[in-house]
């Protein structure tokens, strides 16, 4: 299921449909942690707005300028916005409350439903951790009225905040999690189309090979083809069972 | 919002609503646990049915004769149809597989979608969370083709177990619960009527009193006037974020 | 009960009562988390101390000015003198070793027995669970002689060092609290009072019953009208039973 | 510090404090676990009653009329009443509802304050952890007014019950321990005095050793000679800090 | 890489490899759990012996013979021994100590090094964690000297029990796994042959894909083909780093 | 068993045994927390490198120039060499992402197989947690290609990375430790002497006694003399069980 156009969201987004906004420390974090639930919102009909806070200039492989088309190739390949923002750089990000104040500002403006950012497990890439983190600080400094620098925009509160692992190891136990069904062909070819685009990350690596394994596996648990992993922040409100879905418990 | 009259469930039952079944130790403790969920879905026009596996039989107050009919007016009062069945007695249930295929059997009967049972934490009448073990190993045997027992009914496969918890140290730390909105006024007058009718139970203690402050408080988190925490055996299998409701997070 | 006077601490305290010492991050936070053991604890003749570390001006609600009125106001009503410190500013607080080295000399100056701080649960206000971690080692810091910019107080070890939450979010899993009984009606007004002092904070809002409503839930568990937790950093030493108190299980 | 000679409870023990009832599966482990803690209770007036599950007749070393003998010398030693009751017998022990009735009539009939149990980690002699659940439950079914085989004692709510750690292994993390200071020379000789009670199980072993060391090990974490840790099954209740004692850190 | 053949190991196995006791519930959980682990042993000359507790029967899919059958040719491709225990049955386990007793029996006769049993997770077939619970007790029954049952056999103290995992939830969380390589090209055809052997139950089930999956993404954690996760129940004991193998951590 | 003069590691380490690196807060951090583990592997011929980031500054005990000779006391002592790096100083260490990078830049020198970091256990000083998360994460910055400051040396991926604890508070739940056996008196020798260089930190100290009783219970636990626990950061990558030791269960 070869796909080399990118995915066009339907012109006009239902109302009812907040933004989607993801947040990542690297090129290629986003497409490797929770692609395939950017594809499949876009599919539906979200609008979806990635925001990378470096170029990977630390890497072993790829240049600044490489990382940065990668990145723009893959976020059209799954009919997402792109924005970059300077934080400290690459293998260098600290949790200063600047930069949360920073990313509350993104927030205001991008005035998203849902918001995903990186676990906040310590032991992967230290940036992933810490903008996790510095989005979940962020998400609440949004709502405060008294920040200085956020004037500009009005106050905004989120729906909800999800966090992506990057690996498995990044999947934090304590939460439990809410399995995302990425079976659809269309989905699941414009996400490993985006995965593989970052083409100087993939040379000797089996990044891809690594994702599609993991969310097998998790589809199987789930009953379907693939899924993903995300980590609510706080816990789901639901009207009644008719929202809840159903239970992954498959073996 | 006095409320005197039974609830009605719609006649008709959407088909897409799979029945509820509710299983409680003794009599109160799904009304206290989870009283207003039960209300709350019935209200939404899914059958509910409870079943109680002792009549209260070692409490310092009320003869098994008062509880049953207690316990049969508060079933009416939540829209719920009732039934007991028989396994240790109170205050004297053990983990037995024989109660497990009983409890099997029950659920192949109800052919229900969602399980709700009390909560896994031991700290509480030790009869609530032996009763949530059986329950959960309930529903995989109902699954099972080759167990003799069950036989007589097709295998079933529920579509999620949540557990309830009976009291503010019941709820189990390490799984992010679901907060049922529960806020609506019939709802909730259905829930504290339910609750009340336990006479017995209510003599010189605040059962009610202690629900209803410990739902405002999930209620306040979650945004709304009172909400009832579940707790998911499994993770949550979403289609999209168009299922997820949104987060509890207001303070 | 209505309660418009400040406590009365007795004058001359017994000097087996070392003062209590608490840290807030903003106006208000010792009130709603822990306000009632404050009045307790004067009124049983103890001195307290308050330390905020900003004046809440990144809120919504309410100018710098006023919460500092408001703040000074609920600290006379709970009997306690009241101390502000400079630290990065309410929204912007960082873990920086320069704070925790002037917070230590904050505890050398008031030489308490027991400190207060912020939980260090780090999904609620951010600037909450930093204080925590900075009081912490604060209290570290506090008995090492070589620190320069401490050595013109005598080093101090504290006697313990408890943590409050500010809302049941903030209440951490893992440590097991203990439950300060704040039952007594005039303890109970002078906190009431105490809160309601913040006004700017109350329009709209419904923190004093948020508060009233989770010390009642843990009162009725500790079978008390209304009680507040606090979570231990280091294990209790006894010299006996006699000083265990009692356990909290009602129900 | 030699003691031969049992401690020798003062005659009138003073009404406030309800006695001590501490269980142990088998001959030995209350002293190796807690004896310290016995001995200081005794010493300070108050009555203790310790109950043995087994004669310890599945052991390696020691006939059962052995066992008997030593943990009556033992018992002596502690200052504490001994009896033994008959469950499934050593290494046999199961979690049966039969049980708990009976541990709950001991229970009834010895009035205590304070209960101590083995510790609930399942990783240690499996009739440690079970008899630890059994006096949970027990401690609950006591004071259910309904149970018909506890109808002959008034039914009794007991003040707190704690667990106590056999080795270093059962020690649960998850619970924070108070530490009990066990150092005054007369206490820590009849400790010891007990622990060496237990010929048979001494001989080529060193537990007497283990335990002191862990004692010690304790003793250096609060500051004291030696400590043992207990963990409480539910939160302390205090009316005020002046109960609070003082935490350990000294490293 | 087909295998048609059963694994022969070498015939005199160097006497300081202690023989590999495996227990499984299920005819298959063994295989699917870890087979490839048992391949890696018999392939490096260590005899391994496989114990079942039922045949099956209460499977969806297969006759108690078919099972039989299927768990033999298994057990041979393996290059292991295979023998059946009954205690009470498919689905209908329980834990009880003359459960642990026989299988303590087990151990006497059969004087293992290393022991597998399944993972203590509850929420996964109940038949697993009971069985894991047994034997992790019948390895502490067999180094009792007094039990009437066990006599015949001298004691044996096992060298380290190890829990295996059926599927990824049953990987227990809070116990850091070992990961143990079974990527050559035999062992990892072995495990797939006695995987695939159990016919009746990969009928329609893609339970060997998941098996694969599994241990590939464990395998790109530690940096070759395919790993299986084995979680210890007690600490390593090491006489230096020379035999601490390496980190997993490729990602 | 008195030992007077440093170890002498054998001329000519085998190849196969990369060195040894050990990075400490403070002087006398790596002898309290783990100085029987370097003592024991520069007696079996690998090389040893530690490296300290204060000079003990802070403490109320002994000057920067005596901590530092009995710091390179201590390390002879012990047979490895001795290096100080200036981060921010005794008390004052933050987690920057530049002290990662210059870790970093200390790991591709020194090349290491094994590194051993303080626990990252918070309630300690605060420097221990701290230096062990700045050495997690320059563990991965040493394997970065683009990291401008550290290109003058080749990328570097150790084998793995082990916490040690200084107490027996900063022992982490949560990670199964692997034992080290520290028994033999050689090494225990050595241990004990290079402890007891820290003179000025001993003055009227029993850091000593704490740290020899500590490894006493976790030997007792082990069935040896005495030994260190070491806390892994990844799961250990295994060929077979022969690499596996054995299991610490001997109570």
């Amino acid at each position: 299921m070869p796909l080399t156009e990118p995915m066009k969201p339907t012109p006009n987004s239902p109302p009812e449909l907040a933004p989607l906004l993801v947040f990542g420390a690297h090129p290629d974090d986003i497409e490797f942690g929770c692609g395939g639930v950017v594809a499949g919102e876009t599919r539906a009909g979200r609008a979806a707005h990635l925001v990378l806070c470096s170029r990977g200039e630390a890497a072993t492989q790829g240049t600044p300028a490489e990382r940065t088309a990668e990145a723009q190739q893959a976020a059209a390949l799954l009919g997402a916005t792109l924005e970059f923002i300077e934080l400290d750089g690459d293998a260098r990000l600290e949790v200063r409350s600047a930069h949360a104040i920073k990313l509350a500002g993104v927030i205001r403006r991008a005035r998203p439903g849902i918001v995903l950012a990186p676990s906040l497990v310590d032991n992967q890439h230290p940036d992933h951790g810490r903008l996790g983190q510095l989005v979940r600080d962020a998400t609440r400094l949004a709502r405060y009225g008294g920040v200085a620098e956020l004037r500009e925009w009005p106050a905004h509160s989120i729906g909800q905040l999800f966090y992506y692992a990057v690996t498995l190891e990044a999947e934090p136990a304590g939460i439990t999690p809410v399995l995302l069904d990425v079976s659809a062909p269309e989905i699941l070819a414009a996400w490993t189309a985006a995965m593989e685009a970052h083409v100087s990350q993939n040379r000797g690596r089996n990044y891809v090979e690594l994702q599609l394994t993991r969310a097998r596996l998790h589809g199987m648990r789930a009953g379907v083809g693939h899924a993903i992993p995300l980590f609510p922040n706080d816990p789901l409100v639901l009207g009644s069972f008719a929202q809840a879905g159903r239970g992954a418990r498959r073996f």
